[in-house]
């Protein structure tokens, strides 16, 4: 199977795929008397098609074991999709270019504590992977009518190590 | 000072103000073939005005210590305010309901472990409150032109504890 390595995740790195929600070198003021400082407007969130709108979802995931095999990617369409984790454990983010034929080959970043991601809309991704241990997330994405799944099974495997 | 004795958050009583954003209770159903539970959709995102749009942030605030004086409220006439804790600490969340001559008295709320919540549009409240430590949220606001801020001063403060 061809190996894909798992690489720290970095705004940089991410950046042609969607935002890295983190407090490291984002765009900060002070609030409410000083009393708090505010990280603003992190991500861009994408509401597309009939009766659109943004929701706020909790989800709560099972964990995943280094090395694994990935044979499906997926996208959204119509919304965009931020996941921001409640707890200080590592997930995984894997995401795919689009090529004239699909999904390219796909990359896989692994988060460090306090880091959260926004997946832009149309950008084919792997599921929800949390490592270590079940792992709970706040979710922020797109509720509204219309098809916003399409997913894709690569004809060979990847491992993801 | 008039006291204002604390009380633990809980979806009936803060149904007027907004939502809790939490697990219990919730609508819920797999998702990523059963390796993930999806809590869907567990608050009413405002986003009113020109150029309005929802945005992602996060906050770091600083604790507070009861019993805490409370001399203010403020709202946001153009949209709604989530918060989201990204640890297990509790806050505390004051509201206030609306009378003909601007916020009634104060009402306050204790949060426990996994509760964030979602204070509705033009909704009076105190500002973000953490108690034990220095507390992360996610925080899912309003974003656009216009003033999005009123706050009121109490004539006299009332002691939250």
């Amino acid at each position: 199977m061809k190996e894909i390595e798992v690489r720290p995740l970095s705004r940089a790195a991410f950046a042609p795929f969607g935002e890295v929600i983190e407090m490291e070198g984002a765009d900060n003021f002070p609030i409410n008397a000083g009393r708090c400082i505010r990280f603003h407007d992190l991500a861009t969130i994408e509401t597309a098609g009939e009766h659109a709108r943004p929701m706020i979802s909790l989800f709560r995931a099972e964990p995943c074991r280094l090395p694994l095999t990935l044979d499906m990617v997926e996208r959204h369409p119509l919304g965009s999709q931020a996941f921001i984790p409640l707890s200080d454990r590592p997930f995984l983010v894997i995401v795919a270019g689009e090529t004239e034929n699909g999904p390219a080959e796909p990359l896989a970043f692994q988060t460090r504590p306090g880091q959260g991601i926004n997946i832009a809309r149309n950008v084919w991704h792997g599921v929800l992977t949390p490592l270590d241990a079940r792992s709970d997330f706040a979710v922020v994405d797109r509720g509204g009518d219309g098809v916003n799944l399409e997913v894709h099974v690569y004809d060979k495997p990847f491992l993801v190590r």
